[in-house]
């Protein structure tokens, strides 16, 4: 016990803590013999003092290795995954998946629920009817190996050492530490039995980091962390002011994925979408550049493949995969309102933040990890950044509940739209690359 | 809940809390709204940020009110208390409490029990057979009124805040934070009723402030904090490398106290026990000057007033008040043993930290706070620091409840005499005085 609190003093004293006693301290809490009340202390001095390279790593590796680590190793080729920090209308992972596996490189995903303004791919994923998050590890090895990919969730085996800390985290002012957000994110994607990595890194309004410098300092931590942990990890930042795509809200969202992988979805989800996947075929060794891992994209798109690959995934994990050709069968809301332009001119902004919370008064998110989610309800929007408009058109509608469900977020959806009497040129989604 | 959140991200970003919002913090605390791992991360961004005075007098004062603050208004006179940081061979306030109220000060005084290598007021006066330290504050009151000053324990109504606060910190390296530990000092003194506080801040090897600097920086925001609170404070900064007087251990150390009373017991611990009398005689409107205070104190005890005071209070408290007069009838170790002199040489060094530890080894004191302590164990030294030694003069007797313990000791006691070819002077016990 002394032990551990000396760890304690030593971090808050600004000293590097080795690997042996970060995991000293990482097992003594999973064990019970470490208290809440101290990881809390020792996570406030980690959030002030900070946390080098090296005890990152090895805060990941004690969190990863705290639970199950999934066996990958019989499934052939580099499986390479994709995380995203979160964002409003973020639907890549959902068409990502059926592309990379179908240009032959293994996609182990596994996804969150979504909580506060961003939204989750699980939830996304159930508004297919029967689709199963919840495989075993055999099952999830199994469709891997036979269909290229497959999505599920976190299983209670996995770093049960990063869900408890990560309580802890949220009520006690530390999220916000980039070791203990790279430790987190890196430990649970670690535990799949992956050999790559890329991570989209959210920059924005509608993300958790809200400026690029910050989105820098985080992005290049996980691709150093990620790198020395042994994996090959590539980030992305990507804008996210306004929401991606247009649609926000599970079933809404899926259908728009789905379109993805038909090439009539919106530019901008078009290219989120393809810009990480070429990513992860350089990775996965399928292009040696950029160039060529776009242009085999586009082809699994335009060859059907694609779609194909998300039919085999859909059926293989109980749902129905008609879903693909005909996205009706879900879920639909029985009240749709428009949202008229109160005003002529260029739309200059659509707040990613404000949409995300409208999207949880109408039922599509959760404010806490145990409530519902309805998979109908949502927002489309009409209109895009740069498109000029006329009053009295539409520009977004409102998927509902109920009437009174619409009635209440309407002015909430309307104050997220920036109308202006001109417009700025729009600035790329891909912000920066960074590797290590 | 999430206002509290709110309140640890302020005091992890440095900025400032108002007293109401410490006080809302504080009181959730005590009703249960906020956790233990909540308070923990609070303190360490504390410990690591700092608090302003505003902010300590605001957490003395939420957690003072957070329990039962004694009333003390009808007993005349200014009432004044006096607090030492502890040291090893501390038993200053067992004279010091008659001394005073034998010059007609008040003195209202609660202390604590010995916990690590410092030994504790209480431990000390339960080695009278009889004495009793639990009285209620009805009785407290009336035996201030009465005889002048009593002497207990802290109740468990008295500040428990700061009680449940301490055995965090003691568990999550935030001990050592000035501002923290100001406010655990004067919630639990502040609550006692008094007008004026003397602390004895003691510095050293075995004192709990190693250097000076520390110690000045503690016992300059003692004053200004105690101040803004609204009491007269001074602090007093007394040097302990070598333990004060000339014994450890409960029964050895009360025995040494009572011969303050009758002007015998050695030098240090005289000079000790005077200059902080004097320095409450002052508080206490009975003194215009140090000088002036001095020679009351000499007077009460020349003229047998304090060894009286001494006696009524041991009387009210239920205590044999014949220990005055026949220290003998305390309980004493069966085992006496001599720990010789290595060489001949200039004693220079008494390592009181050594010394302390060497004591709980005997059964003197505690390593937990549910431990018993042996009154009648502990060590006497022969030598101070500056006398001149021959080889085989006895530096110490070891007073041990078996001939065993005294041999376990022996070796580590002896270790603690630091024996020099020469001598160097002497340095002054009381360092300095800080007033506000």
């Amino acid at each position: 016990m002394q032990n551990l609190v000396e760890l304690i003093a030593a971090k808050r004293d600004g000293r590097e803590l080795s690997a042996e006693q970060i995991k000293l301290f990482i097992d003594a809490f999973v064990v019970g013999d470490l208290a809440d009340y101290q990881m809390t202390a020792f996570l406030m001095a980690a959030f002030l003092r900070g946390m080098s390279d090296a005890e990152t790593v090895a805060l990941t590796e004690a969190m990863l290795n705290s639970g199950q680590v999934l066996d990958l190793s019989d499934v052939p080729g580099i499986k390479v995954d994709k995380h995203s920090t979160g964002g409003v209308g973020d639907k890549v992972s959902i068409a990502l998946v059926p592309i990379v596996a179908a240009c032959g490189v293994p996609v182990p995903m596994v996804s969150g629920r979504g909580l506060g303004h961003t939204g989750g791919t699980l939830d996304k994923l159930e508004a297919i009817p029967g689709f199963d998050v919840n495989l075993d590890t055999a099952t999830f090895a199994r469709i891997i190996r036979e269909v290229g990919g497959c999505m599920i969730g976190q299983t209670a085996e996995v770093a049960p050492a990063d869900k408890r800390i990560y309580a802890l985290r949220d009520v006690t002012a530390t999220v916000e530490s980039v070791p203990l957000i790279v430790a987190s994110i890196l430990s649970k994607k670690l535990a799949e039995g992956i050999d790559a990595l890329v991570l989209d890194v959210k920059v924005g309004k509608g993300a958790f980091m809200k400026d690029l410098e910050q989105a820098r300092t985080l992005a290049s931590a996980l691709v150093r962390v990620g790198t020395r942990a042994g994996k090959r990890v590539v980030a992305v930042l990507t804008r996210m002011d306004a929401p991606l795509g247009r649609t926000i809200g599970n079933a809404l969202e899926t259908r728009e994925a789905i379109d993805v992988l038909f090439d009539r979805a919106p530019a901008d989800l078009t290219e989120c979408t393809h810009a990480l996947c070429a990513e992860m075929l350089m990775l996965g060794g399928r292009a040696d550049d950029m160039q060529k891992a776009r242009s085999l994209v586009r082809e699994v798109v335009a060859n059907g493949r694609a779609a194909d690959v998300m039919e085999r995934m859909i059926e293989a994990q109980g749902g129905n995969p008609a879903v693909v050709r005909d996205p009706g069968i879900m879920a639909s809301a029985p009240h749709v309102a428009p949202v008229l332009a109160p005003r002529s001119g260029w739309i200059q902004g659509i707040d990613a933040l404000e949409m995300g919370l409208s999207a949880i008064t109408l039922g599509a998110g959760r404010t806490r990890a145990d409530q519902q989610v309805d998979p109908a309800v949502g927002i489309v929007l009409d209109v895009t950044l740069g498109d000029k408009i006329e009053k009295n058109m539409p520009l977004a509608h409102i998927h509902a509940r109920t009437a009174d469900d619409a009635d209440k977020a309407m002015n909430r959806i309307l104050q997220a739209f920036r109308i202006d009497d001109s417009a700025e040129p729009l600035k790329p989604l891909v912000i920066e690359r960074i590797e290590s």
